[in-house]
């Protein structure tokens, strides 16, 4: 009776994955594409075997991150047993594909432009109005690969970057780089829902995010206006349907006054919605796995307001945050490296008031350098 | 930083231990007593070893049930590490030390008697009133142990059989049996409760049991009349602190009218607060091991209204349970035998009516033949 799934990826995802699965009688093993070891994502220290192995446990692959080899995405995919599709992950890791997903589902997002070489940089240029971002089609390294255009002035020397990261880019496939309007918004959120094999969806509650330096520090999850909701999981709908979607797969948008614009998708379960651990009739990974071993899906109701805390870098928090009723600690199990995402906090409330103030008590106990931005990020919540 | 824990016992207390423990960044180990083998209650095909290894492994060690041999509890507690006391798990195990721990915590219960010898068994009938209940005070084997004395014409017999009862018993402890007056109650309910090792005491709100040929079928949690709960959580108190205990530990009550009148205590997590793993706070795995490793202890509130139903013998259930909002299952990765305690089905609800509604949905879905009673019970709850 019991399904087994194989993940690719053997990181924080794949073991909450194995986590929400062990009391559904499900198995998860996770395939990590560093070692190319098949792992027990719950006992690190155990190895199943190698990709093959992997590939005759599973009764179904599924991925927790969209930067696989397209070699390992077609062996998968060959099996017939991958959900999300190889289409599916390749867009969530080329900007290129990903922008021409957002058109062809026909939901809101900034204009922009696909740059492979200097004619296409200059009909950029003359095309979108100032200031750009520009960023890396696939994946950059090092940091690489970002840059922002605010004077013409500026576009020579630009240029000269690009090419240079272009010639420097590795790897079997084609670098490019996307040309995107800014667009001055003025907030961050997110939706995470679920679709499975027979086109029903399910849409979380859109989550409000706060990010420093790059990376997700806050999640807020109340229920927000209606209307926004309603934008969001259209979105959702339009793009999932589009892709025939199974799975959980995240969409950030950038708020515009009432509007919603798509930023970027992630075909997979994401950071913005591990509060639906504790916020949630069913969580994110319990969702994910249900929607693909082709279970009923499960309700994403809000059972009460809910955020999350990324702790980045950090092996220890104060325990007095487990004082703050409904605070879950959620470790991952990993090694200390600077800013390297460690574990989390979610913590509820049974009104936004009461979330509120128990987030201040928890910013309270976590220091500032530690928990940057934290602090004042939660003290204007109202 | 990872604390290590070791439970004595590896079925499914253990497990959940284990899952509520790993996001805390806690490993748990079980010790099978049948087999003397250390395993991952996660994967338990992992072997870590005997006694002796386990105990090396561990920081702390706890135990998943009462029925352990006074030879592994004195080793255990040896080391300084167990938590609760040996003398703690003994009374659970023991229904003489358990009637003695009550009537020495000042709690109410049933009048009774312990007898060892033909003298004390004719005590007993002369001072309680009939009908009466005797249990052996040790756990009995076979189904043995319990009998029911109505009417004083059926004394020597019942006599003649404790008698052969006590000839046939194994063990290095001697047995004896308990005889009680039987309380004609209204209804049974049990409080889980929580002390940690400076006094601090949590109970969850009482749950309402419904038994079915002896066994736990259905439990409910709604927020009780507060005088029940007062009465119930100064009993949890008083038992917890004459022990000086820590963990969990559960309390079966008898309701006769507004009065509540202990049945038999649990030093452990326990079936009938399993519901806490999706209606409250922090969940009384959880809650367990953050007192045994010395964490803060964690909210015991009611999130909303909770139910759960037992699997009893079946190793599946019909998928279309999980279509309804809220359920999540709890399968314990068990090898299928009769009657046997297979996993359980959580459901909530944002009011009790709601929680209702949804019971009832399930009860039309689940066999009646493999779920007995289970419909009828919740027909009946307004």
């Amino acid at each position: 009776m019991m399904k087994k799934v194989l993940v690719l990826g053997a990181g924080q995802l794949a073991r909450m994955m194995a986590l929400a699965s062990k009391p559904l009688n499900i198995e998860v093993r996770a395939y990590d594409v560093g070692s190319d070891k098949v792992i027990d994502p719950l006992v690190n220290s155990l190895v199943y075997g190698d990709l093959e192995d992997g590939l005759a446990f599973a009764d179904v692959i599924t991925a927790e991150f969209e930067h696989i080899s397209h070699d390992v995405l077609a062996i998968c995919e060959a099996t017939g047993k991958l959900f999300p599709s190889s289409q599916a992950i390749k867009t969530g890791g080329d900007r290129r594909l990903e922008k021409a997903l957002l058109d062809d589902a026909g939901v809101a997002n900034a204009p922009h432009k696909i740059i492979h070489t200097k004619e296409d940089f200059d009909a950029a240029l003359d095309s979108l109005s100032l200031p750009l971002i520009l960023k890396s089609a696939l994946a950059g390294y090092d940091g690489k690969g970002q840059w922002r255009l605010k004077d013409k002035a500026e576009s020579e020397a630009i240029w000269l970057d690009i090419q240079a990261f272009f010639d420097g880019a590795k790897g079997s496939e084609q670098q490019g780089v996307i040309a995107e309007q800014m667009i001055p918004f003025d907030r961050e959120v997110s939706l995470v829902g679920v679709r499975n094999k027979h086109g029903e969806t399910y849409a979380y509650p859109l989550t409000e995010n706060h990010h420093c330096n790059g990376v997700l520090s806050v999640s807020l999850a109340v229920n927000e206006k209606q209307e926004l909701q309603k934008q969001a999981a259209e979105a959702f709908d339009s793009i999932a349907n589009t892709l025939d979607y199974v799975g959980v797969l995240a969409i950030e948008f950038f708020q515009v006054g009432d509007k919603l614009l798509v930023n970027e998708i992630a075909p997979r379960v994401h950071n913005s919605g591990h509060w639906t651990q504790q916020g949630s009739d069913t969580c994110q990974f319990e969702n994910h796995i249900r929607a693909v071993v082709d279970l009923p899906l499960g309700s994403t109701h809000l059972v009460r307001p809910a955020a999350m805390i990324n702790i980045l870098g950090p092996d220890h928090v104060d325990h007095q945050v487990l004082n703050v009723p409904s605070v879950a600690m959620h470790w991952y199990g990993k090694s200390k490296r600077p800013g390297r995402k460690m574990g989390h906090i979610n913590v509820c409330g049974d009104t936004k008031a009461q979330l509120i103030e128990r987030l201040n008590k928890i910013a309270s106990i976590l220091p500032e350098d530690e928990f940057p931005e934290v602090a004042q990020y939660i003290e204007q919540l109202t």
